[in-house]
């Protein structure tokens, strides 16, 4: 419990950002939290549950007098808001983000931010399927990873200053390159959504000759492309456009393998597919190692806040 | 309480014949248990841990005075299996399978079951990522669905016995056709493990670039792919090898899909991209009315056994 930021300054108000202020203020990590959104829908809710201390009706309001600012929208508003706030930004603060790319982030942001402003783009690993400012909870980011993706001459003190806060709200912080940032997310995150929207919406044009069987029977492992196909779609689009490289890249070489397991599939080559389902095996049991997941049977899906 | 079946035979004891051994004893079901397995080890440990009343040798020997045969083996073991136990098949015993595929199943194993023998083909849907004997438990069917597929001329009577049985384990039953079935099943389960294990073998390949980082940051949509994928190679194989065509089918349907997909991020069509996942959103909302899944955020992925 000790403060790290004298005034935060929220721009959104969506399940980030809104579980960074329920985190900030169990950790007393902030003197006081200022929070807006383009939405006035947003604002209202925002007010009305008291997720923030102080809602403020613009961007450029809500930065005056921070000395943290995270800009939490979607990728794709991110040079409009830099923009928007950029004249009214003080010498030595810190502006942060939340996207899910990074190279694009920081084209998009860094010139538009006047000299003596830390820029440190970064990225929580963590969300759920839900959005909007009732979705956040302040324990999204225990023991889940944030990436700090610092620029060229970023002052060091200001990007430890930033890893303080993030592992006040429960998270493990690693730096790492843009460009990498955006490769390993592709494979981790960008393209496994991808293959997710496209399985729901195969099962979709199929629901009109099976009706609701396949959401009856999506116990049988459809259920889990669902859950991360049911993410803001914003957010998702914006990810898309940003980080297309890296995501045509990856996507590239997974037509490549389905196609060589389709092959097997057509002309029965039974050993080729049951030496490839031994291999994946392996990779499951690393991840629960690096306790990432559990290995507990998920029968009923019954989850606990644990 | 009450005894369905005076003697149950179970041919195999994987995580399916060993979660309806404790399933029909938690229920007080079945009579006697009987289970057999082609593996010494695995008829080792079956008797070691009680999974069953009894532990017989060979397939021959389980079958002999059963009411109930189940074929708990993958689908390819399952012709074999037919024509060892078909000689000793009593007139008026009812032989089942939990095979995930079933015209496939029901070309194997018909021909060889001599008259008077009751043959309804069955899927329970239901599963988890470990295998083999020490695997099951009593809860795995509660709440989930079981599909039993009658084949023509069944005895009614037949079918509503088992159908008690699957009852008191737990499970909703609904009875289908066997070609819809492997077409459902294509669609929930068959093609949605083929990409899971496709996407994981991709990330593997990618390791060497980018060590354990797609491991360690898993959490961020991939992990959900590696649970699906880490089932069990043998069962996953023979799925593919016998339920070929819909799987083909289904497939073509999702490349498809994902290249239109790939061309809109290509050619920055954002507009497409929000429309594509606004639209399987609602498909998400479906299945949690169904209750075939919680909307409980997923972010420890801490399971309670509810």
């Amino acid at each position: 419990m000790s403060l790290v930021y004298k005034r935060v300054a929220l721009i959104g108000m969506g399940l980030i950002a809104g579980s960074m202020a329920l985190a900030m203020r169990r950790g007393g990590l902030a003197g006081e939290i200022v929070g807006t959104a383009r939405s006035a829908e947003t604002r209202r809710i925002a007010a009305e549950i008291g997720l923030v201390d102080r809602v403020a009706e613009t961007a450029a309001e809500a930065v005056r007098g921070a000395d943290l600012v995270v800009l939490a929208v979607p990728v794709g508003a991110m040079d409009q808001i830099a923009a928007e706030i950029g004249p009214h930004l003080e010498p030595g603060v810190t502006v942060t983000d939340v996207g899910s790319v990074k190279r694009a982030v920081i084209e998009a942001v860094g010139p538009k931010l006047p000299a003596g402003v830390h820029f440190i783009p970064g990225h929580p690993l963590a969300g759920t399927e839900h959005s909007g400012p009732r979705a956040g909870f302040a324990e999204l980011f225990d023991n889940r990873w944030c990436l700090l993706v610092p620029v060229e001459g970023t002052d060091p003190a200001a990007t430890a200053r930033l890893r303080t806060l993030w592992e006040g709200m429960g998270a493990h912080v690693e730096e790492m390159d843009a460009d990498h940032h955006d490769l390993v997310l592709a494979v981790t995150s960008h393209v496994p959504h991808l293959i997710a929207y496209t399985m729901v919406g195969v099962a979709d044009d199929l629901r009109r000759v099976t009706d609701s069987e396949v959401i009856k029977y999506s116990a049988a492992g459809f259920r889990d492309f669902t859950r991360i196909a049911a993410s803001d779609p914003t957010m998702w689009r914006d990810v898309f456009l940003t980080n297309k490289e890296a995501t045509l890249e990856i996507l590239g070489r997974f037509t490549e393998e389905l196609f060589a397991l389709q092959r097997a599939i057509r002309t029965g080559q039974g050993e080729q597919l049951f030496d490839y389902f031994t291999h994946t095996r392996a990779i499951r049991r690393g991840i629960i190692e690096a306790g990432q997941d559990t290995d507990a049977p998920d029968f009923g899906r019954g989850k606990a806040r644990s």
